[in-house]
């Protein structure tokens, strides 16, 4: 397992991280400054920006692109909502191709509204990411499948376990292309009885695209937005990072916390500055 | 499938459902009152009366107990303390067997407090539960072992999802000895890309010893006490329990509901009287 001590270049930070309350430029400058070697940033505030000259600022601070986050939620109640899904999917894939991303990160979304017809989404996601494979490919941007945690089931994700993403990928992409694998995020996968065999059987087919720390908290006080600082839950991080390094990956380590109550409301550098020292001496 | 129309005798209440209000005698009134043929009563309410007294009652009401809810958690820090959970749930067995119970319903316990070793918490479950078995034997009650929601693995549960208890149940009872088997509840399973072949696995080892009802809320405000009522949310309940009863289940619906700001603020009678409305008509 790599070492992280004085390694931040191998560390990335996901701008939701600091709860999107700068303009991007802003963000990118921070994260930059604090020595980090990545940033993952989310569609809202670059397509509130401009994609080319974030792009050109990312490029020229040295940061590479972990992620963009992320995808219009696929299944829909018509068919012309899901072409429109997909359509603005694929005009993302194309600003992440602009931003040098290493994947775009799909979280494919829940059930359609008023829907009880879970294999019915599940199948209406494995179709639409059969279509934007083409234009990933097309792109050069990777589409990185993101199982969210089954309690996102309903509302975001259909996709819930590392097996049944890889499943999928197995499927959509059997010649292993380099276009199609999966984002393992330490908050959606800690519980997954499954997720050793998962993790060395993504490694395996050298899917694994991007590998998203947090923690867990013992006491969680909200579904969405109360994850934790790394060190402060349940996770044995480092356990997992070397699982994941063990399967090949040499990605770097992005940090991706949700934090309404908490770290969203701390001052942006000193979140940094604990990132960076709990990812050198507990991840 | 069965059909439930007019047959309140094949549905049960877990006591629950009524928010526990009410001494434990009343509650077995109203749900025998109210047409159900079984109830499933919570040790703490239980162990506040007299167990011998709450058995008679249910008996002479013609109710069966469809599960003793719920076991001692297991895992523990120190030896001492895992023995005495042990012995707790031995106690409780001997409780299950006065009051006729068809199951004890094993919710298996979370990480114990500081530790974050999952695998650790895991195999201490599969420890307690050999140690349990040969009691539930001698007491002629079969475990139950509830796979909980994988926002549970924390606090509450490092038994996360319907394999893993069915795999659990074949390595401490192969030869399937009829006192080891599993709860299938809609709440904390119905997300799982898995769950068909579980469940049919599940049957075919004659494992499914309880099937408990809910709703999942697409908008739940509370991980724990948000419990919707049947038909309320996304669960498409009556596919449910076709495959349950595919799979060779023949015991009762119980319906089990946790819902601090809606039903338990409601008159007993009237959730009682939705249930009933909601059992008929849409599970």
């Amino acid at each position: 397992m790599r070492n992280l001590k004085g390694r931040l270049d191998l560390c990335s930070i996901n701008t939701a991280t600091l709860g999107h309350r700068e303009p991007l430029s802003l963000t990118i400058d921070r994260i930059a400054r604090a020595g980090f070697g990545g940033i993952a940033p989310w569609r809202h505030e670059v397509e509130k920006a401009n994609v080319a000259d974030a792009a050109r600022q990312i490029r020229a601070l040295g940061l590479s692109v972990t992620g963009y986050c992320r995808s219009t939620y696929l299944p829909a109640t018509s068919r012309e909502q899901f072409a429109a899904n997909i359509d603005e999917n694929k005009a993302a894939l194309r600003d992440a191709a602009t931003l040098g991303a290493r994947c775009f990160v799909m979280v494919v979304g829940g059930l359609p509204e008023g829907s009880r017809d879970l294999s019915g989404a599940r199948a209406q996601v494995c179709d639409g990411i059969g279509e934007l494979l083409e234009t990933a490919r097309d792109c050069g941007v990777p589409l990185a499948l993101e199982p969210l945690h089954p309690m996102y089931a309903a509302d975001r994700a259909v996709l819930n376990t590392l097996a049944q993403a890889l499943d999928m990928c197995e499927r959509l992409d059997p010649h292993r292309s380099g276009f199609l694998g999966v984002a393992v995020d330490v908050y959606h996968c800690w519980w997954d009885p499954a997720l050793q065999a998962s993790i060395a059987a993504a490694g395996q087919a050298k899917r694994i695209l991007a590998y998203h720390a947090c923690d867990w908290l013992r006491d969680t006080r909200d579904m969405l937005l109360d994850r934790g600082m790394m060190g402060d839950g349940v996770v044995d991080l480092s356990a997992m990072r070397e699982s994941i390094e063990c399967a090949g990956y040499e990605g770097l380590i992005e940090v991706e916390i949700f934090s309404k109550e908490n770290w969203w409301r701390r001052d942006p550098d000193e979140v940094l500055r604990i990132c960076a020292d709990r990812l050198q001496t507990l991840c």
